[in-house]
């Protein structure tokens, strides 16, 4: 799979799994809907900003900015059609401000249900994308 | 969501992500097959023992044994119906005798595919499970 083919499969790719690294050293992860802009990748925090769902995640960026986002296909009924492409980078998380707002228009655009009820929470942008995936 | 309905849900769940950090506290992200095995969580490695995909997994749980296993349900039409489960453990790699047997029958009795080609690498055994769900 080329990086061309990787792209496209996480453009289209509903659901990801964003994995952090927590300030203790263990590992968190959560699904999360995302897109890909050009040469980063957005997300936003469905939850609202005080809660401790969000918190976990943003306080793990804020601590450690490395970030993995796989997304991946699973078929329990045809394991040869199994794949996945996992984008490793570093996040920043943006309460505010014209950088949020654009996330915000990326994501709407992938996802119609933020039409009506947008993310209330800041944006993680994930910078400095390295590609791999499987097969 | 209480623990019974996590682990309903857990022992469901097809395929979940498990998250472990690199030696450079990097987050790093896989699907994989699991099974709960009473209080333990069993996986297996599908990749043979050699390969780069089966080593940083295994590396990492070696060097840093916190990890992180979600299992989750997303659907696209409709988000009110999205729910995780997420378990916290610490795990162990065991590459051979009757530890790593007992996982591989509870992995082929989830899971059928594994009759005809049994995962050729290591078990990985989390144990001290924390429950973790959202809503």
């Amino acid at each position: 799979m080329d990086e061309a083919e990787m792209r496209r499969r996480v453009e289209r790719g509903r659901i990801g799994h964003l994995a952090t690294v927590t300030a203790d050293q263990r590992p968190h992860v959560v699904p999360c809907c995302f897109a890909l802009d050009g040469e980063v990748i957005v997300s936003a925090v469905d939850a609202k900003p005080k809660s401790t769902i969000a918190l976990r995640r943003l306080d793990n960026v804020r601590a450690n900015p490395a970030v993995s986002l796989l997304v991946d296909h699973y078929d329990d009924g045809d394991w040869t059609g199994l794949w996945w492409v996992r984008v490793d980078g570093r996040a920043r998380v943006v309460t505010e401000g014209d950088e949020r707002d654009a996330a915000l228009v990326a994501l709407t655009v992938k996802y119609p249900q933020y039409r009506s009820t947008p993310p209330p929470g800041p944006a993680i942008i994930v910078e400095q994308l390295a590609w791999h995936s499987w097969p």
